[in-house]
């Protein structure tokens, strides 16, 4: 039985009233009523995967949705027209079509601005033709190669969900809702460039959701933090080439350079402070058998628990990049490919939501201690809206998997889907009953 | 003018007599008219590059002018068909076509059989677009990527020059003639293959030709040596992945490894042998910036200026891969990729050419002590024909090129197909004037 | 005021009962009038360091005092003679003396046993010269180069004056003292040696004791883990000697595999486990300039907050070593140096042990959550005596320090010693003072 | 029979006349009385080996036997006092005595200044004590781990030998004559100091004498090239220290860097110019286990038969040094500590002192084509003295021997003594004997 609302409180010197229990009940109820929309939703993107800053198609079809329901749908380069997009890639993604988009709704009352943000790339992964419910059911990727691996699919369907739900509400609240489609999220590409482009300017409150990662089905966290910041970066070194037979003192080694960087790189991830890691994850060198390598790419990333460390880890990096370079006569350059901080969910908004979804009874269980123990660049989102004032949260939607993240088994417990919706509709709700 | 001709000895024990004054002077007015026949060739095959091991179109020409001249054509399966071939690359390519041949006439009477080999393979080289002969005259490289950059479109020229002059004598010789039309030259590919084949067994001579190479115009070089043995390698590691955040200690790193076999191959280079060399020429690894890199494949190539030592960095360069993918917990497999041995041509048969050269008037300058400096696979079947108790040698035929070997501006001075047809065509003649 | 005293559990089903009131009390006053004595004892062994597996005029001083007092003093051979000492450096440490003893009191009676135990031995560091109180009066230390820096002469002190207080009480009471006067403690080296001898069989409870480590005076950690596992080890490697400049393919270079070793070792450390680390502390290699080098010696340490873990990043060190030896064709020889385990306070013995100091009010404070961070042989006597059904603990004695640990201005608040001798002879009273 | 003796030429423009026939004769004869001389002389020196730039008793006793023959001194202050001396050592050895000396001896009268060079050093080696004639006869080395290993304790005694069999010359020749006792060869150490003082300057003709390597006894090698420069390095490495355990990060570590630095340098050996190689022979590293290194220190040599070339490596690796510790956030600092250059005799010399060989029949055989194949660095007085318009060669004396130079049975053919003596004092009389 949902428990009696009341006021609460979350930002110092802020008290929520709750919206009334009937509004809440009628959310629990509109949201099972959206199940069996939600799942096929959530197939469709399954069957069309796309990878990041690649989401033409499905972009276009979110987009098509929020349109009908009555949003204003921001994007193309209205979305992230004028900046910069961290790892495009070379040569560079062409502008084929818009990729991600955000819904708004002003309800031209005075209140909060609440963005729900939710990703929608896939991965490079080909999914599972065997064993395997997607392909047993015939709603497998249809793209080759690419695989919605780690549940965007089910994270553009619950924020249509939310959309759809919330739409009929809407007149009677106040403030504004958003709600992000982001690109790009894997690699921590996609939110440094939403910040960048000053969506996040206004708003008040972010909520970031996540399906799955170890929650099993029916509890949702709402404590979580141990993000563990990273950077993720690039290096093109350009040396000689020389006959590797006839005159290999004219070259300068690229080849050997960018292995004497990775290893010096790796003696780097010695740290004290929790979470601290040095990846090398690509290297490719050289052309020719014959030839004294003079070209040489490496990709590596690096992750701390704790913002300052990585700052100066990053900084080692470089001064190790560059001299190292130096070292061998080559030049090396630099570029960041993707990026996303540390968090931890404030204790206020925890036990903020707790009440919540005990009103709305979305998941039975909720657990406040959840170590992320990964990266996402919602974290970027979170920080940028706390810097300006605001409070934010990234909450895990349990739900139980068939197999790990990024594997080509992976599916998930479609029954959060109606949970999600349930949840995040009550929280944007009780948010917007507040004229701010 | 041409000196007067008499007896020469060759091998220990043979004394080889020269043909008719008429005969040597009637070669040297054919090759002449051959001129315009022999450039259209050139440029034909120059058009038309293809890689080693898939020189299918220039295989079929080839062929078909020697059908077209009487020669029995040994190609296809009779050619390569029951032995492995170096370097076939991964996924090998298909049997698409012939690649290779043996243009073959037998007398039927006894005598030496003699064997001259040309090489017929392009490079991985887009070729110039300006101030570059052949593309002001519109005869460069159809094939986008691929050039005849060291001037075997020449070389098969030359052969298929020899085989139609040679054509009206070979009836009044004795003895049989072989003339090889070598694939995959490049990397040291094809040559095992034909030894492998069994081509040379019963050949008492062979020769060998290549272009260029810094000897001028109207120079041949006659006593070389100074050729570099080499073998070239393919190094699969294959390691066991892991999330590089979360727990990078159950990987095994593919990537470090090969760092460390590049640098520790690199230490065995140092040695009191000229020509000593280790250049590890390419390295991929890994594949995504967020995982432990389970797989990496090196290319390395080794040389020495002799055998036995180059023996011993093999065997050196083996342990140390082996050993060093234990070292880190990863598998490593080693494939040979090419190989070509060191090689001097033999004093007597380098005044046997001597005269003949002098007599035919084909170079008006020979060189005696050119060293080679690269490696060349003909070295493999020149060991091969001698540890048969035969005789070799490698000719460098003397041409002014527009820049150097592999190169995208290479372009050679045509004038050296006739001298070279002449000379080969001589040196036939007087080796099948003698009934063995 | 000291609290009223009762019945106490420990050990599952094992109910302790305290001592009277009044024997509290008369700890307490004892303790308080031995602080005269203790800092002078503590001061001379300060002005006499001397290193792990050299503590001969230490031994012989502790053991004339115990047997002073009326102890059986085990030491020599029939302390550590039959067993090997881990990290007895090349050449071997001569027998010169005895390192190391335990004083032993058997009451006659039914009991337990009891051992406590402190580390004797010194650090290889230049003791300051100025702004430094041992320095300024007069009792720093005698021998160069050599120091008490990380409070080890405070230990003795504790240790010596403990068995003078308890003389008077161990007549009354039952069971078995041991006390333990450890040599070679840092560089983890003599608790192993102490186990093999099998002094710690039959041994019910034991019990160390460290001064300092960031606990402020007036403060003692009952409640410690956070112990780091770790194995010590020295590596030789030896190759084969070559002229550099006349042969060095001839050479087997222990040098550049020992640089290649100690680069892929550090890549072992990255973990998801907390406290894994790898330090390649020391190489030495080569002799001369122009030699290529054919011995290298490396030593180098792992630690893991898990000993599971440890095993197994034990084991990879180890076969990294063998196989980077094979790999460059140099022999190493991995031999064990010294060693330290994991280690965490039982819940039962931190209350216990509190109960006790709050009796006799020996620390006004304590702290039941210090983690230690650090690696202590301690470790491996309390898991041995825990192996064999006894309890163990390690307790942090607080005291301020004028510099840190291992430091040429360290220093501690000498209150500590006074305090330290209450807390565990009352500790030991109590539990002596059950039949068992 | 000596044959007659005429007029020759040595350098452009100069023809030299012989002396009269008699005094060739003479100087044979008594060469011949010197031998039982020579032989105690050298074995005396054996006995008394000293290390470079400790060569205090060696020079006390040259010193002795010049001035009592009548020859004016340099020694000391006068001989090397202004100058910095290579590769002196940390702590850099105390001016205990004299190292190194010049014979002078000017006849007042116009003439060319002749300078005979021989160097005095041992080297740290133990001498055999089995099956080695030294000890055998009992005049082996009187100093533990100190051997004339390369037969520098003949070159003193021929450097003796001559002085005094010339001087009973000097007074019917002209111009001057200067034999230097060079300090410190081993390492390419002392002849730099020489130069620097300014001792060559105004001598018209150097010529230095080795014995053995390689040369049969017997044989005397006039023709002499084939040296290789070499540059020999320290590099002092100053990171920062840190616990291992508890703060890896905050450590700078020496000992990576110089890993990463000595594998970097080798990767330079790799070139077509003959005689190249990169030698690390020294790595020493870290204090302790536990700690992250803060100091490392190498010790290296560069080897090159073109000096131009070694200048240019020579760069590369102090570039590489420089920015390798930089990639590390280290400071190294490289220092000088040998060198020597090539060197080839020139022809008109050689032919002359062939000359004078076959006047006085010192050695039955020459040989003109003898390649060094290691360095010596009497050839950087030898280029001294050609840049200021003068001559000079470095002889190889054959004498056979027991074992290879720098190995602990080394022992050489005493019949060279003699032979040198005769061979130096005709060529010095023969020089001396022109007017200039």
């Amino acid at each position: 039985v949902a428990k009696p609302l009341g006021s609460i409180d979350m930002r110092p010197g802020v008290v929520l009233r709750f919206p009334d229990r009937a509004v809440i009940d009628e959310i629990r109820a509109a949201a099972a009523k959206l199940e069996p929309w939600l799942v096929a939703l959530r197939r469709e993107f399954h069957m069309l995967p796309e990878l990041g800053w690649r989401e033409f198609e499905t972009t276009r079809r979110i987009s098509a949705e929020l349109t009908a329901m009555g949003y204003e749908v921001i994007s193309g380069d209205a979305f992230l027209g004028g900046v910069a997009r961290l790892g495009l890639g070379t040569p560079p993604v062409p502008h084929e079509g818009e990729t991600g988009c955000i819904a708004r709704f002003d309800t031209g009352k005075p209140g909060p601005h609440l963005c729900l943000r939710v990703d929608i790339d896939a991965l490079p992964i080909q999914e599972a033709a065997k064993d395997h419910r997607p392909a047993a059911e015939n709603w497998a990727s249809q793209v080759p190669g690419v695989m919605h691996a780690c549940g965007h699919d089910g994270h553009v369907a619950v924020g249509l969900g939310v959309a759809r739900l919330l739409r009929q509400f809407l007149g009677s609240l106040c403030g504004t809702l958003s709600i992000l489609f982001q690109p790009a999220e894997e690699g921590g590409r996609g939110a440094r460039s939403v910040v960048d482009a000053g969506h996040l300017e206004g708003v008040d409150a972010l909520l970031a959701v996540h399906i799955g990662l170890g929650v099993p089905s029916g509890t949702v966290a709402l404590g979580v933090g141990g993000f563990l910041a990273t950077r993720k970066y690039a290096v093109r070194i350009s040396g000689t080439p020389a006959h590797a037979g006839k005159s290999p003192e004219h070259g300068r080694n690229a080849l050997l350079v960018a292995c004497q960087m990775a290893l010096g790189l790796h003696t780097l991830a010695q740290s004290s402070v929790p979470g601290t890691r040095v990846n090398v994850g690509t290297l490719h060198a050289g052309s020719s058998l014959n030839i004294v390598p003079d070209q040489a790419v490496i990709e590596f990333e690096i992750r701390c628990g704790e913002e300052p460390d990585l700052e100066t880890l990053d900084r080692r990096c470089k001064f190790m990049i560059s001299h190292m370079a130096g070292a061998h006569g080559v030049v090396a350059e630099v570029s960041l490919r993707g990026m996303a901080g540390s968090w931890e969910n404030p204790r206020r908004l925890v036990n903020w939501a707790a009440s919540v979804n005990d009103a709305v009874l979305a998941f039975p269980h909720t657990t406040t201690d959840y170590k992320f123990g990964a990266s996402e660049d919602a974290t970027l989102l979170a920080s940028a809206v706390v810097a300006s004032g605001g409070v934010a949260g990234i909450f895990v939607l349990g739900s139980n998997l068939a197999d790990g993240h990024h594997t080509p088994h992976f599916d998930f417990d479609e029954g959060v889907l109606v949970r999600g919706v349930s949840l995040l509709s009550a929280v944007a709700t009780t948010l917007l009953s507040n004229a701010g």
